[in-house]
């Protein structure tokens, strides 16, 4: 095909899709409720189902039920390229996280459909299970265990609020299927609202997504001495709280020093006793670490071990810092990359290219298989929350992409 | 008499006692757990109302189980000079709080008898009723009642955990008596331990009480917006962590302007969601601000107000500030004061003037009746502490202060 009049897909018919599927499980405020492996989510998979076939599409599943919808090639034996997201929603989720990459991917299916374009490879669209890990505690759980970083049976025992297990949702639902975990998959694309405000701020249509941030989770735990907050004078306490001050200070100065891609956010702030007055016997907190780049990450991990150790000690605290998660910054496949680069060039859409704060299905995947992501911006960079919200110019400009990357890995 | 050859109280008798008196309810660490109204409380009380039935007092106690041991004095209708202070203990309490001041009381008493002395007026030792608020949660609910401060229908309905009432322990108990509260006292005098550092820090043996701090205590909300941990830019989000750390700053640094007796405790720390990847909505903290000055305290209220509302327009973050106790300045009588310091100066006591950075039985008592405190030091001013102790010569010292004060305030 010419990189001068690049292919479409149809717009209304994905923006349709989209509605119709917001329509399943609907919450009062205008978001979407279908926690993983309910019967909601259920409902949402049948609905994406019913028009996977109706477009031709074989379905099949995995162990952890993982779905897929594949368009046949001329090739059955060769690696399809895949397509997905996942289309359980937070419980006061959105119309879109997720749900925009699944339907997308369908429309890839579709203009291939309209276009009478039959491709070597076959074609999928993934459905991965419980990605957003709300009902579930497991976030990316079925990607997770496709790629071979959970276990499966570790998994089937996850028990919900009301002890039900992922094991018994499975059976229940009849999700599970014969399809191994970890098979050739030639390139996998996954689009997505960007979860951030960034695309938006600078009005930009397209984020080119090179990579996903490195993470590091800490627990921070500030230890003082207990002592009544009358009586005693403020320079014979071990007070946390002094502590805390300059030790957060510290870590946004961190932060700043590698603008813009650093992250840093402190939250899960507690302190025993709960008495307003008692010098608090500890302060505990967590931090979350973000860079692209390892080195820099380590230097901002060690920047603020440093920082820590120098207010407990200005201050008489003990401290404890846990690493509670330390996820790899991810750099995803260079041709993968370059065709949803060249796929926006063709397109003329404005394009940024950026790195992913947001964990996606697409990390597990990029550890078996050759990946990027594309992202279009969101209003108010808002997401798991019902006001999430995109333009349908917005949904279409993304399809066009994915389409365009799409047909350049088949080569078509 | 001369105050060339004081008086002195029998320090083995009132360290004995002090011992007996542990030996109601210890715990294995060496502390007390007379909770108020309890078995063990009631206990501790029989055993005091032994000592002071032997030694010539009459018993009696009025609506809330305020008890008082009365040494008659030559004129009955004569308002009573009143020492006293609690029996009741945390549920890990040491064996000094409260007690010390109690048994001292009951020293006195027995010195004027061991020296034959009568007085006008009648002495009388003071037993405030749950002082702690530790199992019914209000504390110095007693002398609250006595003073009018509290209603006793109100204190009555109030219920332990399990949901046993105050009410309901003082019929059980029998406690309730004909005394009315609040009746005349002439003088009333509070000899406890210091429940901080300050004296053990100077090596001072009596700390002459003149006052109470003023107290102000505030539950501190900042409001932010809640983002993703990722994909937010650190510049376009509203993290109450941010304005914390600023706030916390601005705290010390306004206690520090007005050392030594400023005091400013934040605790109670706590924030939402309890997420690790979310910039959290809200973060809430408690702030118990004091000094012995009204304006000094209030030029602090204004100045940690100035400083939350600019860090809060630094941050873009909403906040609000609720003040959930006021308890004003005391300022104890001039002629209690003055017969502690002439006591302490025919000692030859080493001393320091000082206030009283903690509630006591002698706030309340202090709105109807001439009052003053007498501090002694307590080892690492521990305080609501198994391990809270004190040395017989020091206890000894405590006594024989509160004796010449007496001896002072009661003309002998």
């Amino acid at each position: 095909m010419s990189t001068t009049d690049p292919m479409r897909t149809n717009g209304e018919r994905l923006w349709s899709r989209l509605m119709d599927m917001a329509q399943v499980a609907p919450t009062a405020a205008g978001g979407s409720n279908r926690q993983a492996l309910s019967d909601d989510d259920a409902a949402g998979r049948a609905l994406f189902a019913s028009w996977a076939e109706a477009a031709g599409c074989e379905l099949s599943t995995d162990g952890v039920g993982n779905l897929f919808a594949r368009r046949p090639g001329r090739n059955p034996d060769a690696a399809p390229l895949m397509m997905g997201s996942h289309l359980d929603t937070q419980p006061t989720g959105g119309r879109f996280d997720g749900v925009y990459g699944v339907l997308a991917g369908l429309e890839v299916v579709e203009t291939l459909n309209d276009n009478g374009i039959e491709t070597d490879s076959p074609v999928e669209v993934a459905v991965w299970t419980n990605e957003e890990g709300s009902r579930f505690s497991r976030s990316m759980m079925g990607s997770g265990v496709w790629a071979g970083v959970m276990e499966l049976e570790e998994v089937r025992s996850i028990t919900d609020e009301k002890g039900i297990t992922v094991g018994e949702e499975l059976d229940r639902l009849d999700w599970a299927g014969p399809l191994e975990f970890g098979r050739p998959v030639g390139h996998y694309l996954e689009l997505h609202i960007e979860q951030g405000p960034i695309l938006e701020g600078s009005a930009t249509e397209i984020g080119v997504v090179t990579g996903v941030q490195g993470l590091r989770w800490f627990t921070i735990k500030l230890e003082g001495f207990p002592a009544h907050a009358g009586p005693t004078p403020m320079d014979g306490r071990k007070d946390p709280s002094r502590a805390l001050a300059e030790i957060l200070s510290a870590i946004y100065s961190v932060a700043g020093d590698q603008a813009p891609w650093a992250r840093a956010t402190t939250a899960q702030f507690r302190s025993v006793p709960v008495s307003p007055n008692t010098v608090p016997e500890s302060i505990t907190f967590s931090l979350d670490l973000r860079h692209p780049d390892r080195e820099v990450l380590d230097g901002m991990e060690q920047a603020v071990r440093d920082a820590i150790a120098a207010a407990c000690e200005t201050h008489q605290i003990g401290f404890s810092i846990a690493l509670d998660n330390d996820s790899a910054p991810i750099t995803f496949d260079g041709d993968c990359v370059a065709s949803v680069q060249q796929s926006v060039d063709a397109l003329g859409y404005s394009h940024e290219r950026m790195v992913s704060g947001a964990g996606h299905d697409a990390c597990y995947v990029a550890k078996l298989a050759p990946t990027s992501m594309i992202f279009i911006p969101c209003a108010d960079g808002l997401s798991h929350n019902e006001a999430e919200s995109i333009e349908p110019d917005e949904a279409t400009r993304g399809a066009d992409v994915l389409l365009g990357a799409a047909l350049r890995l088949l080569h078509v």
